[in-house]
């Protein structure tokens, strides 16, 4: 997508250097990370220079594969071996990162070249996945549409397009007429933060909105449709996804507007029956007692945002229930919710 | 209500001075602004030292009341007709400000005595109000309840026992046990700064929650009641207040939670059929783009916590419509919205 006259994705490689956009700079600076090792990528993705489930696999697929180009003449086993031990330790909890060290490993036996090949197949997968979310979605985005999204889930989490975004980015890019209401979504304010920053970049007419005025823009009809991503999604389609996501299905569910959740099909845990089996994380409280951000002089500063000595509760994700999505749009289609599971997928 | 482990009220008068906590340090600092004389007052009426309807009319009425005491012999009519100018020029849409004001002058045209009497009797009748307020309300309160509260309708905003919170502090008083979330209350966060500061210093067990929690909360069961406040009510029970009570009041219902709103009854608009009749003021984005707060050193800061460069709406209040409202809960009774208007208030 583009930022500035540019067209970017979040993680490519460059000769041996894996680079990526810097998104602990953003939105306030635009900077590229560029790894000259897959010690250094891995340092990368443990301070979230990137972030987001795509985003994440691409770059640790690429840091399997430089460890593969660099790994000394007879230490090769030895050397890629402790690379995958080493790029799994960096974010435990992502899925995608295993799928992609395991797969870019696998074609590292065969060879390095062989290990690049399918680190760039991975991320280029990714792009597709985005791109055909972006086109199904788009086909229930009218001309006129005044679209609400929730926390980012936009190019940035994923190598390109996003999955809540790409149809918004598709449709813009059709020639029509959109307008995108972007929830702040405190805690972390992604919405205001990155949201925001990536519709800005693609031109897309929009406007940030408290959390707290998603319900009277629906009741004042200024919401046509509310778009979301998700990050894992029950057997029966009910949907584990930022904080929040669950007061704007309900909102929306009155107002009797469209809700859709988007993501690739691998978010979809068909091992999970429904979302009473989903733990939701409870983050720390200083993200809700504290703000942070540059001041005036562009000096990032931290301030306390609540009275000093209350506690607060924090926690990260919600689950909205199937039966208040209205579908779930994939690469590989657009999935109705029904008593008997997800249809729709081909 | 208590600060420590003293008792307080918003707004009093000592000797010729009036006395006020100084709601701008709040909840950082705890200081008394002493206003020597009438244009003092004003000043601070006009700074927000006082905020909240009923704090502003009983500061309102108490200046008029200085003005007739240091009227000077032989100009005392022209000097508090000129004062009663300069008040109300203070807070121009504050209604409470007018009627404070107006009694307050009339009295003091037969003696300052008489003024100095009407500004206390005011200023006692809106304590009167919010005890009334606390006990119908917490005749609604069972022992154990967790009860959800948005934005700042407490004792700061009136002389003392406020509105929502009113009932909150009569049940802790009364020994139940009760525990209470505090909306943040974005984007000028009153809940995170004004409610949970209030709760700490009545020791109310509470938790300050991201406004993105709320209806996960009550998805878990951990919400009884929700109670609010209320700007302005409309003759069918339709009421305006602070942006994000419309998405408490649908979450609510959708989990069949009772949804309460407390105000004087010269909070409701007899005038006013519906709330399709009340404009909705839009304020500056920059409470949305910006927070300000304390850093480490304690000095405050004005910090970006938004992407540069994309606008943001602020809409400051909603309409909640009666249909979704189980009771309001006033100085004169429980009314409870009908398709014939309010009914109950004695």
């Amino acid at each position: 997508m583009k930022v500035g006259d540019k067209n970017y994705v979040t993680v490519w490689l460059e000769d041996r250097e894996v680079c990526m956009i810097d998104q602990t700079q953003l939105p306030y600076r635009f900077e590229i990370y560029r790894a000259k090792d897959y010690l250094h990528t891995c340092e990368a993705i443990r301070t979230m220079v990137v972030r987001g489930a795509g985003a994440i696999g691409a770059a640790a697929g690429y840091a399997m594969a430089q460890a593969c180009l660099e790994a000394p003449a007879g230490k090769y086993q030895e050397y890629i071996s402790k690379a995958r031990r080493d790029i799994e330790a960096t974010r435990p909890t992502a899925q995608n990162l295993f799928y992609a060290t395991e797969a870019v490993y696998e074609a590292g036996m065969k060879s390095a070249d062989d290990a690049v090949k399918r680190a760039k197949a991975l991320a280029d997968e990714n792009i597709e996945e985005g791109k055909k979310i972006g086109e199904y979605g788009n086909s229930l985005i009218k001309d006129g549409s005044q679209i609400e999204t929730h926390c980012n889930a936009g190019w940035l989490a994923f190598v390109d397009h996003g999955s809540a975004l790409a149809p918004i980015y598709r449709a813009k890019r059709d020639g029509k007429n959109i307008f995108v209401y972007a929830d702040e979504t405190r805690p972390r304010s992604q919405g205001a933060r990155l949201t925001a920053w990536e519709l800005k970049n693609e031109d897309v007419p929009h406007a940030i909105i408290p959390d707290n005025a998603g319900a009277w823009m629906m009741a004042q009809g200024k919401v046509d449709m509310v778009i979301v991503g998700a990050d894992r999604i029950a057997a029966n389609g009910d949907v584990a996804n930022k904080i929040g996501t669950l007061e704007k299905a309900i909102a929306a569910h009155h107002f009797g507007i469209p809700f859709y959740v988007t993501a690739p099909v691998s978010t979809i845990d068909f091992d999970c029956k429904t979302g009473d089996q989903i733990d939701i994380e409870e983050r720390g409280q200083d993200e809700v007692l504290y703000q942070e951000g540059p001041d005036e002089d562009g000096t990032r500063r931290k301030i306390r945002v609540a009275s000093p000595g209350s506690p607060a509760m924090n926690p990260a994700f919600d689950v909205t229930p199937a039966s208040l999505v209205t579908a779930i749009i994939t690469e590989k289609g657009i999935a109705e919710p029904t008593p008997e599971g997800l249809s729709g997928l081909k």
